[in-house]
């Protein structure tokens, strides 16, 4: 089951669950990868950003990979960006064959012109192979490399194989437009457009023309149902269930404290056994937890899944 | 009237207004002007980023200067950030002459180290003269400089002119607290926080500390409101209100896209003749000024303010 | 006079001088100015970041400019580069009628994209006006901001009135033999190539096509040599000459630490009356002037211009 | 044999060989070790940048480590930077116990304050362990961390296993007197200060209080005499020889470009069987080539060790 262009709905980004003292804890793999399906999710993104992946072994990713691919029913996307073309192409023949239904890049964050960025990804290409199909991360906030719409559109035409855009520029709007116009006029392929930054635009981008997200907000049940009633022309019901979960996005979105706050929401949700981040991390005070409280309390007003 | 550390409330960060060809929109600068103080805000600050401040010949940046004090019954704050010394020690003491209450300094971006930043706040206060009031303005999102609460104290207590912290770190919270224990240790002199980021966390800021906001939001009135709501202990009030606003806050806070967005509702609020900003600018396509519309039929819903 | 692509030779990117006080020394510009011709430069380059432009106020950027061009028999670019385009407009303006050759300009250091760069510069002939020459300033190194080749042809095709490249890429040769290249194949406008970096490079820069230098090396006579002698086919002794120099062009080429340096030299040649420079300036200790001289007293047994 | 705060001489940062083809040349290891220890360098450092160690697998660098350890009679000092700490450890630990000297550690780009950059070092140690010798590096020009004096002296006064720094920040010689200033007062322990940036300056870091060098110069032999001849206190000689290379040296020091020249040169030295980088990589042209040549013939006039 190979991801493709016709990919949908949502995707969310797991997190990668340790004990205490910073081993892996793969009873919660389970778990959580249970919970994410619980939720009606449409696929899986492992070994993201979210997930702690620069923080892991190769063998653990590989484990991870493979709990995870052996127990979801759904596409499993694979993180795969790497300093060196050899750990990216090691990482991504290893997963594929493992069952993974493709992998995600991001371009390094040294990357500056136009051309720097679309022979990035030719290499890349070759690096993995050109039956692997893979998702393009643009997320300017956090890697530092801004890709107009003229360079996706350059590496889509280029690559068969890349068939999907997660879509995390900020501001974004007029972006996922523009590339649409682009495909409406037969200048580009079709391709996925799911949105990442924590979801914090997800209300808009479904009306600009995503197919749905792929993020790790906490509730990915609410995403699921916001993409499902954005899809069926229910706006002003998607609209009020994704504003009354939006503080809680909003409080999500600080960057550094946000997969403290996701991992202590997850573990109150019962997905994983510890909130512990493996070493650099920062953690979360007794008063943030407070807050999330408060938030959670609030949100339950609304949305009955939000009382913890 | 001179700023100090006992400052609270609402400083609304005014736009400035040009007339679509570009040239300042003096009759505007009034209606503005009288807009802000009819929301109630306890202060105004120019001549920042969002005042398009670069954009500015001196001479313009003098006027309209004049102008805003000689109108506004409240302290005004004067955005003073230069290359070099000579241009801003110029400003801050024709403004202060001109009955400016203080003034507002950000850190170039080309700083880095703590001694860098401790080292540019002493050359600052040494060109405006000590006896000017300031603001120190701590945005790394846009200014990309870092500076931590002990650098802050360092500045607080090397100057005495030094009275407030507009502060819009990201994320910011315990910065506030920090500073906050700081000063409940006696180990800083007290000083008025404001916050700003289009106040996108207000509600929690005030309750860890903050005296306020310093933000370009486009419903000024409800900062005022959620802040003397949160001073009250009116919390979930507070909340409420602040949420019903949440989605166009979050809207505004789109880098780049925000003044458009801002400048469009103002003039819906009639503050402004025209939206018009200064080149270089980033413009706000029909899409974007429809979802914005929409935004203001949903928070009118809440609050009557909203209904243009 | 005005400026145009056949311009070549050396540049001289010329000191500010200023007074222990801070106040511009008047007399010193003429003397400095002087200087230069004396060294047989053909053209003046003023209020670039050598010249501590960003630490100037308008007027007094005006007043040099007047001083330099009335006396200098040379064509003088005056850099314009400002965070707005209507500063950058005045000054342009402004210097063209004093008699000014062209203006560079420099990308602000937020511009990312081709598009972004393209826009840009199309929004500065705009402002500036289509008959005022300017020259790209294109300094990876200190702007931050990435120009390709392609890039560079854009603009140039784009824009009639751009007739010069200060080149300064790093590494940068295989830039001038792509541009050459360009022109050589019809696909590209004939533009000079004058190249910035201290010197650093030009040895190899007049062989891959430069046309000569825009520095700031404290001995313009030299690099004036090493242009002729390169232009006369005589590489050998061109590298001679340029190699003696190497060691004190490397030492200056410290970002910070260059400036004193060289004004520490225009002071030793009796260019200056003062190396004093406005704040924010980095000084130069007892230990690195003593350094300086020793390598003055190397380049000396070579070059008897540096037995100073 | 651990490294210790006594370490003096050259330290050369090792190329790693690769087949045409990216796979590891094996033999080539041992023969560029055995060129290194040929030219009297007292250790080598592998894995570093310029070792190209980010685009290695795991069991590469551990198999690199195994043979030039084995082989080397020096102190091999381990590159063991990476995104997380479980690597970090990962490889010290097994880098040790193959016999390594010690290690050597990068900050990673993110950091800004003071305050990050102690903690990050912090955690380094105790993810390695407080017996495994570390060396700092400190190389803002790539890296994007700027380390003041003040931090470094935290750091070593932090943790005894800190025993030297790779000193390449530019401008850099201040910093050298300012470390050795705060030895001879007390304030900080006595460490190793070896510089890199392609050994640009040196000829005067020598005379301001390194150790030696640690960098990646294809003629570590030049720089094992520049040392001693210093140490010797024969000034002259020394800038002489030093000075006879500087033309290459500044051109190796080009971004990108740098390690392609190295591998061409020390393929021309017999060091390796092939100039290949394993991909990303950019190469070098034959007009680039042909410069090298040039450069060699010039430097060979004065040091026969450049007749290649």
């Amino acid at each position: 089951m190979k991801l493709d262009h016709t990919a949908k709905g949502v995707y969310a980004i797991a997190a990668t669950p340790f004990h205490p003292d910073g081993r892996l804890d793969a009873a919660s793999v389970d778990r959580l990868t249970d919970f994410y399906l619980g939720c009606g999710v449409t696929g899986l993104t492992i070994l993201g950003i979210m997930g702690e992946a620069p923080k892991l072994e190769p063998e653990e990713s590989l484990a991870i990979t493979r709990q995870v691919v052996g127990r979801a029913a759904v596409p499993v996307v694979v993180g795969v960006s790497a300093p060196g073309f050899a750990a990216m192409r090691s990482l991504a023949r290893n997963a594929m064959e493992l069952g993974a239904a493709g992998v995600m890049i991001a371009p390094p964050s040294s990357l500056r012109t136009d051309e720097q960025i679309v022979t990035y990804y030719a290499q890349a290409v070759e690096a993995i192979g050109e039956d692997v199909p893979f998702v393009i991360q643009d997320y300017p906030l956090t890697l530092g490399v801004v890709m107009t719409p003229n360079v996706i559109r350059t590496i889509v035409q280029n690559h068969p194989s890349c068939v999907m855009l997660k879509h995390e520029d900020w501001p974004g709007l007029e972006k996922i437009s523009k590339l649409r116009a682009f495909q409406a006029a037969g200048e580009m392929r079709q391709i996925s457009i799911l949105c990442g930054n924590g979801g914090l635009f997800l209300d808009f981008e479904m009306e600009r023309g995503a197919d749905g997200a792929m993020t790790g907000y906490v509730f990915p049940d609410m995403l699921v149902d916001t993409v499902r009633l954005q899809r069926e022309g229910r706006r002003d019901e998607a609209h009020d269930l994704f504003d009354a979960h939006l503080p809680l996005i909003r409080y999500e979105q600080q960057q550094g404290v946000g997969l403290a706050v996701r991992k202590y929401v997850l573990q109150k949700r019962g997905a994983i056994a510890s909130d512990a981040q493996r070493k650099p991390a920062s953690g979360i005070s007794a008063t943030a937890r407070a807050e999330v409280d408060y938030l959670l309390s609030r949100v339950g007003r609304y949305d009955r899944r939000a009382r913890l």
